[in-house]
């Protein structure tokens, strides 16, 4: 079984421009291989129209699934609703249910023009519940809008997780060792990758006070084949004359 | 004057993985922000050798200059200098000033086939010195190849940084006030966007143990511009009786 894949894309000017550290990428990353729906592919892009219109319509047919964070508040910059809709050519319009929950919230006379704008939506939108803020996400066709601030992120990702397709989750499996250098073992890591070509093998260089080393981790979803190529791993860093530890560093 | 633009590619599963959060994206936007070459688009793609060669291609095609980060350590997940010069159809070879200052540093036979892989690069490539640990990063054309381990990173741009050419910094102004909501502004704030074309002018939610608030952000290159667009943003926050406070919250 082939596992459906996952592109990410972070919206806003703010991430572009260094005022804002991405904290959304780690969290889907890990979130999305556990439920066997590795992610592929990122791509932070600018709140400009034709940017997000024609990545949204790239992303959407190269990708199964499409997650997007940023752009669905109530200012100006606000326009991924709306660049949604016109990348799926449908009208973007009042949603009754989202509307509905959103003016239950306000007191009367506050509902105004820019936070109506967050219960308009594309035609055929199904709401992603906030239950931190009320101003709900959507699903459209493959893609799942949801918002930019890391905490109503996760709580629309939670709601959102159940109705999701799952693949077999992406499992890993680390040794390290300090005083290793990558280039010792390249070429005998480069042998265990070909022995398990399913495998993703990595080699992460790590810089710690407690001393310098090297994590070799090895992905997948086929629990066999980590637990021998984790092995193989040890059996590699050993013969070079260093420990092996399991695990990652912590 | 127009600046020049510039997009990142982040290549390496451990990033879309999420075993690895990236630490590279917020350092380049702010350095090149203050150089005047705005970040424009990242990518994050994984260490596959079809995906780095066609986004290569379309990105240096399509932006004014390219910066990669990962993917030029000794392991066999390394390919990005073998596929950049796919990318450029030019050899990849060994570089004889790279392999000298590399050779030099290793014991004899220890500069082994794996090592002599970081002295490969594409024909005509240009090196980015690493004062930290040899191993250079290289430009070719409009694309600059450097490390992954942030701190080899910012020691190639320091590096690279004289050579690159230059645009009007990018700066910003920002104002925030505590209790602030964004759907009380947001009409205001659209207005005075209009106002000034050519800022960009964000509202950023903030959540803090000490209060909940909004920072309202210009960036632009044109000082007069953003002075007179905190003064309205100032003014703006005041109308609706809070109290505005100059800079970013700390």
């Amino acid at each position: 079984m082939t596992n459906p894949t996952a592109c990410l894309l972070i919206i806003g000017n703010e991430v572009l421009s260094g005022r804002t550290r991405d904290a959304n990428l780690q969290f889907l990353a890990t979130r999305l291989g556990a439920i066997g729906m590795p992610l592929r592919e990122v791509r932070v892009i600018p709140d400009v129209r034709e940017t997000i219109i024609a990545t949204v319509n790239e992303v959407r047919a190269k990708f199964d699934h499409v997650f997007t964070t940023g752009g669905i508040g109530p200012t100006h910059d606000d326009i991924t609703s709306e660049c949604v809709a016109e990348a799926f050519g449908v009208p973007w319009e009042p949603h009754p249910e989202a509307w509905a929950r959103m003016e239950r919230q306000y007191k009367p006379g506050e509902f105004n023009a820019a936070r109506q704008r967050m219960a308009t939506m594309p035609r055929g939108a199904a709401l992603i519940d906030n239950p931190i803020s009320t101003a709900p996400g959507f699903t459209i066709g493959n893609v799942h809008v949801m918002a930019g601030v890391p905490r109503i992120m996760q709580a629309m990702f939670d709601a959102l997780e159940p109705s999701l397709p799952t693949g077999t989750p992406v499992q890993s499996r680390a040794v390290h060792a300090l005083r290793l250098q990558e280039g010792r073992i390249a070429e005998g890591l480069a042998a265990i990758q070909a022995r398990f070509p399913a495998l993703d093998i990595g080699s992460y260089p790590y810089y710690r006070p407690e001393g310098n080393g090297v994590a070799l981790v090895a992905k997948g979803t086929d629990p066999a084949a980590l637990a021998a190529a984790q092995q193989a791993i040890a059996a590699l860093v050993r013969g070079i004359g260093l420990e092996p530890v399991e695990g990652e560093p912590v």
